[in-house]
């Protein structure tokens, strides 16, 4: 069992997993190291000691400093949390981990996800393109496709489904072809009965498809962590960025705005250490 | 009148400044550019960016970050701050400011200061050797000086003064000389009637004095800024950095733990971005 699990390799779980090596903790961190919202800024001004930098530079930077700690994310997006026992159970791509305290770094994301995303998971709706893809070989999918980063996850999905409904939320894609239909917008919601049956587009369109693909960098908190306390569309958190679960904290957009690095390393330095307090607490009683 | 005015320079009061000019605020910056608590770390290791770097390389990295933004602090001490009709007046070294909006940056210094300080502040305690030194010629003073960057002053006074009880609160201090007697504990607290008339040290020795001068980089907040609602030893603020006072907003080590650069960084930042809104609520208002 680790002590921690960091969950997002953006500026917050970068600076939370920093100060946690620092502070001796055994954890395990997750998410995509680089290729994020840092990487495609085009300048940042405004994080003191880098002057003027690309969005690139900085993510340079931040993987750089990772490094020579001898501490990298792994490249798995997890899909699931439970608190059980005074522990959190994690699900990655199909395996579990353990952790006695978890931060959650896991960026802007909307909280709730589709309407039905939430009451379909597993029973049609799916975040993972390799741990699911082959239940749907010679169906019909929808995959919605949250940044180009995750286009060959859609290009391998579209090879197995019989027709692939797909939508990009960004300007342009070029992905194309191989019974892959681009949606003519974006999707409003999920409709199903045991399954998953039918997606909804905003305009009212539906269209009977067996699977929906959310390809996201990250799962929604309330997804994520059913009963975690939210503040709107952000996870609640207190000064020490402790959310309503012990043993659970949040740092960086995911907590609210201001959506800035500065503010998302400063909370990261702040829940790790309200973190390593936790842990120490939790060994005294 | 300035949009805003910061008080210290240290990482919260460079992030609040880094940002308001890039949020295109006309605002003033008091605090002592470098030579502050960041120059002073030997080594820092867990501000995401910099990798490993020494306490004197980071300092220059925010000086020249500063410097390419154009802004630089006003060397002065801000020794009062008084809320008057939706703005604040501003006092620093006999000259006032106004600003319609202020962010404290000022470290983590004493909340009270020493018992009796704020009680006699004025009338024979203060912070300002340049500004009240020459009110103390032929007569006998205590000089509480918080960090070697500020001896000059107490040498300054000492020339004043026909006798001049000095209190370095930091180890090693070579100041000697020219009717300065190196007291042998800490100043407990200060003494007076109408005005100051002795202090006390810590094993009970009564030293009788007309003037007390405390030389720290920061005055304590609740000194600064009479009725400034306080967490303890911190300035209370919320998730937006507000304090209870409409308008004033704090950052950095006077809000609490833990006492990190990033974290100092994180909440100017997070400063910068509410009192622009405040101010944007006001114009509506």
């Amino acid at each position: 069992m680790f002590d921690a699990a960091i969950v997002g390799a953006g500026p917050a779980g970068l600076s939370a997993a920093i100060n946690l090596k620092q502070l001796g903790k055994d954890f395990i961190w997750f998410g995509s190291a680089g290729g994020g919202k840092v990487a495609k800024s085009e300048l940042i001004a405004n994080y003191p000691g880098l002057g003027l930098v690309s969005g690139g530079e900085m993510d340079r930077r931040f993987a750089g400093h990772a490094a020579a700690l001898g501490i990298a994310p792994e490249d798995k997006l997890v899909t699931g949390i439970m608190p059980l026992d005074g522990k959190y159970m994690l699900l990655a791509e199909n395996q579990v981990y353990e952790a006695r305290a978890v931060i959650l770094a896991t960026g802007a994301v909307a909280a709730k996800g589709l309407p039905g995303e939430q009451e379909y998971l597993g029973r049609g709706v799916s975040y993972c393109a390799t741990c699911d893809g082959f239940l749907y070989r010679g169906k019909r999918i929808a995959v919605l496709c949250a940044s180009p980063c995750y286009e060959h996850e859609a290009a391998y999905l579209a090879q197995l489904a019989e027709e692939t409904f797909f939508w990009p939320a960004y300007p342009a894609s070029a992905l194309a072809g191989g019974g892959l239909t681009r949606l003519s917008g974006p999707i409003a919601r999920i409709l199903g009965q045991d399954k998953v049956t039918a997606i909804v587009l905003a305009d009212g369109t539906e269209i009977a498809v067996d699977g929906v693909f959310c390809l996201r960098s990250a799962v929604a908190p309330a997804v994520l962590l059913p009963g975690l306390p939210m503040d709107g569309p952000h996870i609640a958190v207190d000064r020490q960025c402790r959310t309503g679960l012990a043993g659970c904290f949040a740092a960086g957009d995911c907590t609210g705005r201001p959506y800035q690095i500065a503010k998302a390393v400063g909370e990261g330095n702040v829940a790790a250490h309200a973190l390593a307090e936790y842990l120490a607490d939790a060994g005294k009683a």
